[in-house]
């Protein structure tokens, strides 16, 4: 049993989810209970809450890895943080399971009052290749990632030959013309035209910009001239955008449209399609389109007084009938009220009903332009985007904050965005990956560096002699190719491309080595495939030993 | 061939390395040589120019990320940097070769006029699971990885109900007690006091950081004094001090040291031994103690006027025969010996020999204190420290550096260090583990999560059922184990304990599922294993399905 539960006295409170709904959940409560009335626990998989309308700036280091967060033990200081998974809700026994750490067992977390905050999460669930190739955009490490990819596209540019692959290089793919995405690829095209001019080779070659968005307009939460406005701005720094389409698969190579339009590319990130997270599709509760049915004053319906649900992952409605948009600030008005009501239920007092109706948009369109509507009031370019910095620095909470991202954003005026690159993940392990008809798994003459298990899909095998180009075999699901470069530590000795859409499973060679070297009846499997390959190419035409045959 | 070779008239000059000597010398020839003499190219893994005596800063969030590092592209703007690895060094035909990018094919690299300044690296051959428990302290990510790691076990110990892995959460070992060893145990310990009172649980639990020195005091390169005097300051603030003794071995649950001693513990950073990289290993040339030698020209022995060596990887003599150590202050008064030198070999000119004989030494002991001996001046606490600050603020090259140095520094006075965690690795793939005798591996009870192969060495299977402790089988070399957990989805049945120095390939789950999904021979042979454990589990005493029987 966890400490938090161990004195009897006082009420367990657990919040699940550390976004605007649940932290501030807590620090409504820290405000209204006495540490005798009730135990805070917070289930949160950070140990940060993140300022997610400025996250964008990092990706351009104009604020500080460490600005655009708030570690959330600071701003709720009588809550016990749990910074771990969230496995399982059970409704009945009162008990939520949470992931083991380093010792692989559950935690169990009893609660007399539940707030469940969990947000949603990207879903490529349908999209052939996305998983492998788009990167998504929520916490402070998606944000992070997307950098250093990004200036790790900017130096492989720089000291790529091929005019084809550096284009690739150099053009990035943003899927989602909402405001996590308007925000994401107003920063990157900022970034990159800020430092391209460090790059002696490619300084002065064309990068490429573009959004999809499924509609027929971007930013569909605001006023459509101030949309109109920002579709205009984002074009002339140079984004394309595309409208009413949107990204359906990927590859390593390209990012596939659903119109069929391809756009070749080392860079996509992705902000949609939003989904649950798997632990509330398990859930068996009231739902409306899989979002947990709350009432006015924001408890779960048949859980009245003992459970509260908020924010991204509840359909709240104020008094009015009408339904809250997935905002912070709503989240922020619903925390208020959730927090009063549960502390209604351990101390007595008012109860309090949802009723907030918003009070305008704002959205970031780059370094010095943005588009806002506020209290009924439109305003687009410089006057907007100051507006933006300003309501945003005062709406993040607590001094060292504040005094963090003024400083930042004071350091960006005076010197250049920083380009150092973080490397942070040299071995990625075994990975899948997905390939489109007529894409190329690798060259002959390629190092060989994996070992490729089709999961689904057909390739062919070419080798090119002396100018002549031989189909040597077609390739199936369950088949494996790319063992011999590795077996016998040579570069590839013919060309793969596959002949339908092809999902395969890559196991690098350090993992293929570790593997062969420890389980030998592993190395046996290929081995044995490698030696069969060996003597059918031998049989027909003598040549030298064959990659790869049909085994 | 590289573009950085296409032009015919400029000579090329290729740096290898870019810390303090690779990055100076491209500095010092872009003043000494016009474009059209010369085209400078830098190879160098990462694309920055990390600012080593402020690294440790990191750790405690003093220092942002991207102030301790500076981009080689705008330290050097006018040399081609190609971010890869240096792969081989090829003194006879005058090429080297480098890794591959996105593509998997190498770049090599013809030169004229060669400088190698590889450093050197931390190497922990012969040290049993070092490798996989210990984390090196030498670049930007490291720096990242440790402060991420070290807020994790402080999580971690918030959360957890066992006394004895809150002890192990909240023990840090640091091996070596020179410059770097002591910077970092210092920031270490500054870090965790700083914020061990946001952690309700802990923040009245004793915490222990344990530095381990080979020699009978710590900074060797100091004056007794002064070197005693940081070992009564760092223990002062709660540094253990264990001299005349090493780490040789760890796991992950301990430190194993020379004399016998163990130190429970869940994090190790180890800054010793040094050894220089493959790369030079690999090279042959005159060498001593596996240094290149040079002549105080800093002309490499049998290539002088083509090929120039500095820094770590060097042996390095003055004109008065004294050898140069490897600090900073040498790399950088080596590098002007060494443009020096290329820019006479190309345009006439003036030879330079090396006659630099070193200012001073500094140390920080952590925030207000510090060791300095310079100009055979020795000075130590708070007055060493703020002239540590000046002199290393002075150093750092540029403007915007130096503002933002100042800058975190004036924040770090207000404001408490940050403690957001970045999850950088979520999922760790196919790794190495080590045990020493005695060690469990995991307990009957806990989560199937890994299958294990044992590389070396033997363990124990035990279970326990009605209180009764039973030894189920011995398990060898080759044998596996874990695997019934994973194909049945249950928790571990058996208590896995290691009875000699083991060594074992762990394969997590998620590998495990993907391999023997795709590979299907692969899940076959576990599938077999498990069947005849089961069987044989079954024939003696008939009990439920056993996890783990000697195959």
């Amino acid at each position: 049993m966890n400490t938090a539960q161990a004195a009897a006295a006082p009420k367990q409170i657990v919040i699940l989810g550390g976004g605007f709904a649940g932290v501030y959940t807590a620090r409504y409560l820290e405000k209204l209970l006495r540490p005798t009335d009730a135990a805070i626990t917070l289930v949160n998989r950070e140990n940060y809450w993140v300022y997610q309308p400025m996250l964008s700036e990092v990706i351009s280091g104009s604020l500080g890895l460490s600005s655009v967060v708030s570690p959330i033990r600071r701003l709720c200081p009588r809550t016990n943080l749990v910074t771990r998974e969230i496995e399982d809700i059970d409704l009945q026994n009162h008990v939520v399971t949470v992931s083991p750490g380093f010792r692989p067992r559950q935690l169990k977390l009893r609660y007399d009052y539940l707030v469940i905050a969990l947000g949603n999460v990207t879903n490529f669930h349908g999209m052939p290749g996305m998983l492998e190739n788009a990167l998504p955009f929520k916490t402070l490490a998606d944000a992070m990632v997307l950098r250093n990819h990004v200036i790790r596209t900017l130096e492989e540019a720089d000291v790529e030959e091929d005019p084809e692959l550096r284009r690739k290089l150099l053009t990035f793919v943003v899927g989602g013309g909402g405001f996590s995405g308007v925000e994401v690829i107003a920063e990157l095209i900022d970034f990159v035209r800020a430092v391209i001019k460090n790059y002696l080779r490619i300084r002065d070659q064309p990068h490429r910009s573009v959004l999809v968005h499924s509609r027929d307009r971007i930013l569909q939460e605001m006023a459509e001239p101030l949309a109109l406005f920002a579709q205009k701005t984002l074009r002339q720094r140079g984004v394309e955008i595309v409208l009413e389409d949107r990204l359906v698969a990927a590859t390593s190579e390209k990012a596939i449209l659903k119109s069929g339009a391809e756009i070749p590319c080392k860079t996509i990130v992705c902000t949609v399609p939003s989904t649950l997270t798997p632990v509330i599709q398990n859930l068996h509760c009231a739902k409306e389109k899989g979002k947990l049915l709350t009432n006015t004053g924001l408890e779960l319906k048949d859980h009245e007084g003992r459970v509260w649900a908020l924010g991204d992952c509840a359909v709240v409605k104020t008094v009015s009938g009408k339904e809250a948009p997935p905002t912070a600030q709503h989240a922020i008005r619903e925390a208020a009220t959730a927090a009063t009501n549960i502390a209604a239920a351990i101390r007595g007092g008012a109860r309090a009903e949802f009723m907030f109706e918003g009070l305008g948009t704002l959205s970031s369109l780059g370094h010095g332009a943005a588009v806002a509507q506020i209290l009924g009031v439109k305003l687009s370019g410089l006057l907007a985007w100051m507006l933006w910095r300003c309501i945003y620095l005062m709406k993040m909470p607590g001094l060292n904050r504040k005094t963090r991202i003024a400083t930042d954003w004071m350091l960006r005026l005076l010197f250049p965005p920083d380009l150092a690159q973080t490397k942070l993940d040299p071995t990625s392990g075994i990975q899948k990956q997905h390939f489109q008809p007529g894409d190329v798994v690798f060259q002959q003459g390629d190092l060989g560096d994996s070992v490729y298990v089709i999961e689904q899909g057909q390739c062919e095998v070419w080798r090119e002699e002396n100018g002549e180009r031989k189909l040597l075999a077609t390739l199936n699901a369950g088949d494996y190719f790319g063992e011999m470069a590795l077996l016998a530590d040579q570069s590839r000795n013919a060309t793969i491309q596959a002949c339908t859409a092809m999902s395969v499973l890559i196991i690098p060679k350090r993992d293929f080595d570790q593997l062969r070297q420890s389980v030998p009846a592993f190395g046996e499997i290929f081995r044995e495939l490698a030696k069969r390959r060996t003597a059918t190419a031998a049989e027909p035409r003598a040549s030298a030993s064959g990659t790869a045959i049909n085994p």
